[in-house]
Parts: C-alpha cells; structure tokens; sequence
C-alpha cells in the first residue's frame, strides 16, 4: 500500500469524521465515504470528490484501508460486521482503524475478528474536539499490533498533531479512558473553585492572573475559565458524549478492578446538567450545578 | 520607607519564611528576625546577618515592614496580637504582610486592628512551594487596600514571580483557597487516570505521552505523572498543610453558601493516606489510597 496515495474508505461523516476524511482526500488519497444518512455523504463528495457508497462494504470493497469514526459500540458493530458491514468485503491484508472512542471490549473483539480475516486492526480514539479534527491537529491513541501501526501511522499523519502506540488492542481506548478519568477531576476541582471564588466575592478575572500560573494550572483552567465566568457553554465537547465517555471507562475499571470513585461522582453531576437541558453543552458546563 | 533598604522584620523562619527573609536580606534591607525555635534565628544571622529578637514586639518596633511567615492562625494570633505581639510594638504607618496560609477571617481581623492603629496590612498567601521561596519564584496572593499593596509590592518582589492584587482584606486568603479547590479535583482525577492506566496494563508512559498535551494536560501531570507512576513521594507539598488548606476552604465555602463537595470528599481520602503514614508526603501519594 502506498500512504501517499492509497484507496480508503471513510465510514461516517459527522463533526469528526468529515473533516478527517476532508485531510485524506486534499492529503490525495482515492476515497469512498459512507454515512448512514446518505446526503450527507453526497454533500461530502459533492465538496472534496470521491465516490459515496450506500453501504459500507461497497466503500470497503477494493480499498487499502478502512476508518470508522461512528457513534458508539453498537454503530461501530453495525459498520464493520453487520449485514453490508465492511469487514465481510474487505481484502487480505487491509488495515482498519477505529477513531471512535468505544469500549476496549469491542476494539479486542473487532482485532481478534480481523485477525481470523488477515485485517490489521487499530484503535485510535482522538483528543482534540472538533477544532483539532477541522485543523488535523488531533491526539491518537492507538492499540494494536506493530503491523497494524506501520500501515496506520502514514495514513492519519494527514490529521495528526500526536500518535502515540500505547499497546495491543484495546490500549487506544483504555488510554482515552483515563485521559477523561484526568479531565472529570480537573472539571469539577476548576468548577468548585469558581463557584467558591463568585461566592466569596472575588474578581474571577484576578484569580485567574493569581492561580493559572501555579500548582493549580490546567488546560481546562486555560481554555475553560473564562467562558465558565462568563457562563457561556454552547460550544465545545457535550456533556452526552462525556457520559458516554465515562460510562466506559467506569465499565472498564470495573471489570479490572480499578477504583474510579470520583468518575462515577461526577457522570452523576452531569445527569444534573442534562436535566438542566445542558446535553448539547461544553462539558465546563459541569459548573452550572452549583450556580444554579 | 525607601524600599530599597528598608527595616524590616520576618517572624517566621520555617522552609518558607527562611528563604523569603533570605531574599530581603540579599536585596539589601535591614533585617531583624524571630522565630518560636530561637537557634533557628541565630543560625539564620549567623548565615545571613541582621539581628535575632526575642519577640515579635522586639523585632517590629522600629520596623518599616513586618512580615510573617508562620503555621497557622493561631501562632498568626500569637506574634501579632499576643503578648510580646508585634502589632503593640508597630509605629503609625507601618506595613504588616502576613505569608502564612490562613483563613480570611483572621486576615480581615488583622486588617481592622491595623487600620485602627494605622498599620497597613496585606495578606499575601503564597503558591510555588519551597523550591519557589529558595529560588525567589513565589506566586502571590494579595488582599488588602490599594495603599498597603503600594508599600509592599517593592519588597515582596525580591521573591515573586508573580505578584496579584485580588481584592480588600482576606481577598488573598480566598484566592489561595479556590487554588487549593482546583488542586485536590486535579490531583483525584489524575490519581484515578493513574490507577486505571495500571489496572488496564498500560504502559504508564506512553499514556503520559499521548494524554498530557491535550485537555486532560496540567501542572500537576507534568510535574508528578512520573513520580507517581514510580511511587515517589518524599517530596513536595505536604498532605498535612493540604489537609489544613482544604479545612480553611471548606470553612470559608461553608461561611459563603458555596457547595464544595469534592473538597470535602478528598479531604477525608487525605485523611486515610494520614493513615497510612503519608503525613509528610507530597499531596500526590493521594493515588496511594487506590493503589495499597
């Protein structure tokens, strides 16, 4: 397969998606994309080229590599071995990657069905919300095989700031799982902090230029403070997709016996916001249950 | 006063106060100092020249400047308003910074016994740790009037990084404290990540590479991810001062109407790594109580 110009499929076109499969195609990959809702595939092709597929096998068929940035396990069942799934049409030797952030479970079950078919698996979950995906600036967190990786890496340097090969399959969503482990914690220590400083009668602004250069400093803090003051929340990464999140990795630690007291605290927090009508939110909105 | 050589006194000589008081001294003032233990401030003369007091009175009273640097409220109480006290001794016009991490009630207090004998009074709680107050690289955290803040900004600079006026009287105080608040979220959620990483079999260092320069990115990841992955915790930011910090945040919160629940939360997870020896460790060895 040559990175510099392969046959790839894209499979799902939403706020991630469609920009990654974007850097493919200006990156001069041959692309076939699939969406479940089919005009937005048209809409896809109609702006960057390429070819939409109804189904994806149709988009799999004859390509070097299939990517899937879909909705949860069960999107990411249906797209690769579901009936029209591109597994069943994909050829020896072919490389998937899986950019959604699913459970570990279904990353090992999918490596292990490629494994049957000669398919070289990888899990890539992302950070970097949809500014990173727009930019091709996004974090990779990869699982799978040396092999796998070697095929995987030349394709995603086209949207890439970072990739990073945590382990077998399965350790691109474990690690994504603990880097939303890290940022529940930072989000309601940062959103007591502000309740606490509005409270008191501080300045948010001066406890800002006091406390964001210290101990307590954090990319939330840097990016999310200003906006948390202000209140302004319809942007950034939803609080659905952060249950979501938290959810598997509260699943996950389960079933490897890890402590995740905290998580399981804060996914609760953010049924309060959901029920505040803050779904759609950036997840800083994490604070509104304690101002409100 | 010419802060260019001023008279200064600096009640307090622990890992904090010795080193702030050692940086005035460099700077050219004219130091006179006590503390509790008093070999502590004749080895400190012995060292850096100036004069050891006897009491706080004996240091203040032809003082420009006292500063203090001490545990708590109480010995705060005890060298400023007791018996052999400096504010007695403290002439009309004088300025009084208090460094030690107390609650905003007694820095209020102390700011309404200065203003009815005309001292000016600052509270400038610090962040930056020991390695901050040795190398002259403090963050501070001011509450008082705008006059106090003009007189004492010259001579804290000999050991700021970074100096902020945040507001009136215990404004100081409550910043460090909404510092404190993001600090105990940031370091449960990074203890958590930590423990989930292990727990999954990840390679603790490739998820430090893939998570810490995206959203989950802090201080305390990029300066205690490694230790803590190494179990080393003989360093740092004592849990017993944490401990005293968050017990202040909590009782300002309470003062406040302000809900500081995981405050709370990881207080009490503080008090079982007491339990298990970890006093004396930095705040990190939070993890251990997920770990052991």
């Amino acid at each position: 397969m040559d990175a510099a110009m392969a046959k790839i499929a894209f499979l799902g076109l939403g706020v991630m998606g469609g920009p990654m499969a974007g850097h493919l195609a200006k990156a001069g990959h041959d692309i076939a994309v699939y969406n479940r809702t089919a005009e937005k595939a048209d809409s896809w092709v109609a702006d960057l080229g390429g070819a939409a597929a109804a189904t994806p096998a149709e988009a799999a068929k004859e390509a070097d590599a299939v990517l899937a940035c879909v909705g949860a396990d069960a999107d990411l069942e249906e797209v690769t071995l579901g009936p029209g799934g591109a597994f069943a049409a994909m050829h020896e030797g072919a490389l998937f990657v899986d950019h959604t952030t699913v459970s570990a479970k279904i990353a090992r079950r999918l490596a292990e069905e490629g494994e049957a078919k000669g398919i070289h698996c990888v899990d890539a979950p992302v950070s970097g919300g949809q500014a990173g995906a727009e930019n091709g600036k996004l974090s990779i967190m990869c699982g799978g095989s040396k092999r796998a990786m070697t095929l995987a890496e030349p394709i995603m340097q086209a949207y890439a700031a970072r990739i990073v090969h945590c382990g077998g399959p399965g350790a691109g969503q474990q690690t994504k799982m603990a880097n939303q482990l890290a940022i529940a914690g930072v989000l309601q220590g940062l959103s007591e902090a502000l309740h606490f400083a509005r409270a008191s009668g501080l300045d948010l602004d001066k406890v800002f230029e006091a406390i964001s250069g210290g101990a307590a400093q954090s990319w939330q803090m840097d990016n999310r403070w200003k906006t948390m003051a202000a209140g302004e929340f319809d942007f950034g990464f939803a609080v659905d997709w952060m249950r979501k999140d938290l959810g598997l990795a509260i699943e996950e630690a389960e079933a490897n016996g890890a402590k995740v007291d905290l998580a399981k605290l804060v996914d609760g927090y953010y049924a309060e916001v959901q029920a505040m009508g803050g779904s759609r939110q950036d997840t800083s909105s994490l604070v509104r249950r304690l101002e409100e």
